[in-house]
């Protein structure tokens, strides 16, 4: 990527950045306040900045005049980079230097799933389910052999497939189908390696190659997966061209199953009123349904092209997506139906796909250690370093591993919808318009705002809501309780149907119907749910006999969009203090692992390799996991020693005010 | 069984029976002739005979007086020998003694399907599926495992089975189950040895154990296998107790495709027609649910306890059960679907068992040698000896296998119904109340019937058919071109609405609505049938280089009842003239095929490769077999030198008239 220098005036900051960067957000990483209350596309007219040397690529914002622009005048949220660029920020934009001491970096590591597939060591590319092109010999009468054994031989002479077994469906056109092709078609074979005898993990069915169906012609090159990540709160899918690995087309949707409960023990209590369980198995799989129309909508792929579907969700989801009771999940002592289950026909449970396309779902831990974490870990590589690891998954059931390669001991603690957008009075999820960073003026408690893909404002994310809490209490704006410093000087602090909230964005801003706002109930979540996941990361240390100084790697997976800001989530107590450089996010784990297991048969099997090595330890049974939560119900944490460099940065920000 | 003597009078014949048989079977096979024209029930009151010694069981015959009674008379029909006796039959009762010479033993050898267990050499009593009950540790806090693992860990624990692959259906009443049984239940697990790579015999899926079902206690006794032949003319169907081999009811139908067509062709052609195919498959369901129905009823077992289906069919048959288009077969180059079809839920075709019942079909050869001859010929067990021999199944369409443990060739002809009852005016299958033995009183041209259970005879089987060509031949009432000698002395053989014919059994001797007759045109069929057989004989040992002398073993099947008359059959032409004791009946053998491989998986294995094993002759390309079939038009055969004892036979007999 092209850098390109932006040098801010007058404060006479030079940054550098990617050329194709958003102005707004190059700001935002230099940690210079511009006010862009909107979130973006030159709504509210806030952000104006004047472009005094160099140009930029502008992407039309209507609130300018004619004669702002000749004057040099741009919304800095219309604004990318094409090259270096000199921009004076006038004073009425809110331009605050927030000091090279606040400047933050792009923070953490974020690792793409190229980088993934390189992470996960020697795995090939070896796809589980392949296509083959053949060409047969037409029968005669020295060669009348079944029509099945002449496309048996033909694999085996052109592609040395042997003991194929076969779908019985196939037969039933199989005779057909090769005279119309004139004698060409494509198999389409799951092809997974033999293991030796491995318990549990042997259920998977036969790992001899399988033909699952025919097509007449060459169809090699349509060959795809839908991989979904199945949250308790969301809802996330890709497709994904099996050939070259690319990802075509992702979706998300909330889980329409949050109509009968936030969270899973609420949905195991539905599942058991009369025809419950059929219900919320009839939800989850039109919310997928509408994942895979949009996948192929905006693919542009034939659907039945789509060769495979994979799934990672927890335990209670998984149960609920194949119909299996999850009754006992909730009752002690905590026994699922079954931790691995074997493939099944994906139109068995109302997928909409072919007939033909077998749903892997990933294998489970424990009743609330579930095939998401598994997933999650073998897309970071934990499970192949000898590094000490951290795997923390940040979601409504909050998933936490610790561990190398030759051992893991995870835990679950419910940290409730929060970090998914759920929850708030104004959440969604890390989708389009969503506020993920936040900056606030602290002399004017003015917000800047950036949301996910430059779009106007829609509500608050994850990664938002982090920012957001984070920037509050290093502002004063609420104490380390969580609640509104009422004596602060900003119209935005208002009492609202909830109670306290702060305006985040204005509907005159944007032209929603409502103002966007944060509650102090919302900030009450938050808290709950980081207070919860710390105690879970204490309490699995704890039983494992080591502390966060031991810890040479923390990954952060969670559906956030592309990242959390680091420090934020340290100065809220969501995640130990440690040197940055210790951290690498991995974005939604969950999902890149369904991704992986179709693209490699050594990985499809390293993830049921996870799941048996994984020790479980149940925290709702361990009575000091209580008190480290209630001990985490302060920002960033009772125990400030826990905390040093956040409680010298508050500290330092009040001796300013 | 105890014997007994018997001796008749007044020709002072003493033969041996066991106890228990019909003092008409015994005389039929003393060479004794007794006017016995309705076939028993003691409905004609003709075989009038008067016990001067001794006792029999005499079961209430309505037609004697009381006077009669005391004076010792009794009708033989109704007599079971129960120790020695000395029987008078008086003139009127036809006495005709056939002499020594005529007198004819038991012929052939019949063989049980428990000799035949014995006869399959050393393969093992191994079901492919059993049960297995287990007990299972309830979870604790310390061990709370998923439910399935600690299903796999008992079985593991108890019954040393490893590796088992679970149906999805399965998991979702696991957990209930188990709670609900207290923790004690019964698996049904196919567990199939692990075979090498042997081509498209792996097509029948993984060899891994399966469980297929669980059941709440201990349920291990309650192990059933529906057993079915599937022919063209008639289907048969056994209940199988899998614990103690014991057959605990049989059933048989005609196949109800036959209202489409009397043979494959004719329904090939119909299965081509709008929703053919599907018509023929649900009557042919439809029909094998009556046999099950049927066995059920019988035997008293639940239908829930049947835990597997396997059934014999030739290719058509098979490929229209399945529902697979059987088009390429009447097509030249003659190619099936597929000759090996994987087992496939029951339920899917819509055999009315369990939903987890499995439908094993016998692997086929060719388009005309199909599953049905590869389970009799295991049934044979000729594949397993060093022995040359020659393998017939006699039906409507005529299967022939020629070889032995190293090699085997086989051919098929399409003989038409009429070994099966098919086709011919008053014809039946061989069932109680069919006409299976018959004799002619040279001198009177009365009849002597012998019926399948002994009931009033119903019409003609198979069997009966040949001793009645036989007879007729013998006795001159036909000659060599099967046409009636209108010079004979008896009403019996008169002009029917159908040209000439010989009534067997009036219709006021039984009480029925119509005759029992033999036409011309019947007499036409049986011996188009039994010269496409010997001509397929002849055909396929001439491509082996063999003649019938190199035959060391003949081995006869089909679904006759329990034998054909060995010297009858020669007489006509039907089997060659060979030494009596070089011929082994087995009855129905695709059968008892279907039934050895619900009991071993070794003879479920050897199925397999006798089918990969067999080399098919296409005798519908071979021109020299439209020669051999117009000399075969003759009775016994234009080539007098092949039947040398019965032309002597016949010439004798005609020199005695």
């Amino acid at each position: 990527m092209k850098k390109a220098t932006v040098h801010f005036q007058p404060i006479d900051r030079k940054v550098e950045a990617d050329t194709g960067a958003n102005l707004v957000d190059v700001a935002m990483d230099a940690g210079i306040h511009i006010n862009a209350a909107c979130g973006g596309e030159g709504a509210c007219g806030k952000c104006r900045v004047r472009i005094t040397s160099g140009s930029v690529d502008y992407r039309d914002g209507a609130t300018l005049s004619q004669e702002d622009i000749e004057k040099g005048f741009r919304l800095a949220c219309r604004c990318f980079l094409t090259g270096d660029v000199e921009v004076t920020v006038p004073r009425e934009a809110g331009l605050y230097d927030a000091g090279v001491a606040y400047a933050r970096e792009y923070s953490g590591r974020y690792v793409s799933s190229q980088e993934l597939e390189r992470l996960v060591g020697g795995a090939w590319y070896s796809p589980a389910i392949k296509k083959f092109a053949v060409k047969i010999d037409p029968p005669t009468l020295d060669d009348n052999t079944s029509d099945l054994n002449r496309l048996l031989r033909a694999l085996k002479q052109q592609h040395n497939l042997e003991s194929i077994s076969i779908d019985f469906l196939l037969l039933k056109s199989l005779s057909r189908k090769l005279r119309e092709s004139n004698w060409k078609v494509t198999t389409t074979i799951v092809q997974t390696r033999m293991e030796s005898q491995l318990g549990e993990h042997q259920l998977r069915g036969s790992r001899r190659p399988k033909m699952i169906t025919i097509a007449a012609g060459d169809t090699t090159r349509q060959h795809y997966a839908v991989v979904l990540d199945i949250g308790t709160t969301s809802l996330w899918g890709q497709l994904v061209d099996i050939n070259n690995r690319r990802v075509l087309a992702e979706s998300s949707e909330y889980n329409p199953q949050i109509t009968f409960g936030d969270d899973v023990i609420t949905r195991i209590i539905y599942s058991q009123k009369k025809d419950g369980l059929e219900k919320l198995q009839k939800v989850i799989v039109e919310g997928l349904n509408k994942i895979i129309d949009a996948l192929v909508e905006e693919s542009g792929v034939q659907r039945d092209c789509i060769s495979q579907v994979t799934a990672a969700g927890n335990t209670v989801m998984t149960h609920l997506l194949l119909g299996l009771d999850p009754k006992y999940i909730r009752e002690t002592p905590y026994t699922p139906v079954s931790n691995l289950t074997p493939p099944i026909r994906a139109v068995r449970i109302g997928l909409n796909v072919a007939d033909y396309v077998y749903l892997y779902t990933f294998p489970s831990v424990a009743s609330y250690v579930g095939g998401d974490i598994v997933s999650g870990v073998l897309s970071s590589g934990m499970c192949q370093k000898n590094d000490l690891s951290l795997y923390i998954d940040i979601g409504t059931n909050g998933e936490i591993v610790v561990g190398n390669c030759d051992w893991m001991m995870t835990a679950s603690c419910s940290a409730g919808p929060a970090f998914e957008g759920g929850g708030l009075k104004c959440g969604m999820r890390a989708t389009s318009g969503a506020i993920e960073r936040f900056h606030i003026n602290p002399d004017t408690l003015e917000p800047m705002i950036v949301t996910i893909n430059k779009t106007t404002s829609r509500g608050i994310c994850g990664s938002g809501a982090i920012s957001i809490l984070a920037e509050f209490l290093e502002t004063g704006v609420i104490d380390q309780n969580g609640k509104f410093n009422c004596t602060c000087k900003t119209k935005r602090i208002r009492k609202g149907s909830e109670g306290m909230e702060y305006v985040l964005v204005y509907k005159e801003e944007t032209g929603s119907p409502e103002d966007i706002v944060i509650t102090e109930a919302d900030i009450d979540n938050i808290i709950r749910a980081k207070a919860a996941m710390f105690a879970g990361y204490q309490c699995l240390l704890e039983k494992a006999g080591l502390s966060f100084q031991n810890i040479e790697r923390v990954i952060i997976a969670g559906a956030f969009g592309d990242f959390i800001d680091l420090e934020k989530a340290m100065t809220i107590g969501l995640l130990p203090e440690l040197p940055k450089e210790r951290f690498v996010f991995i974005g939604n784990g969950s999902l890149t692992g369904a991704k992986l297991i179709c693209l490699s048969n050594e990985l499809l099997d390293d993830g049921e390799r996870i799941a048996r090595k994984m020790t479980n330890i149940e925290l709702s049974e361990d009575y000091s996991f209580m008190d480290k939560y209630m001990a985490g119900m302060f920002l960033p944490h009772t125990d400030g020693h826990l905390f040093p460099k956040v409680i010298e940065t508050i500290t330092d920000k009040k001796q300013a005010c």
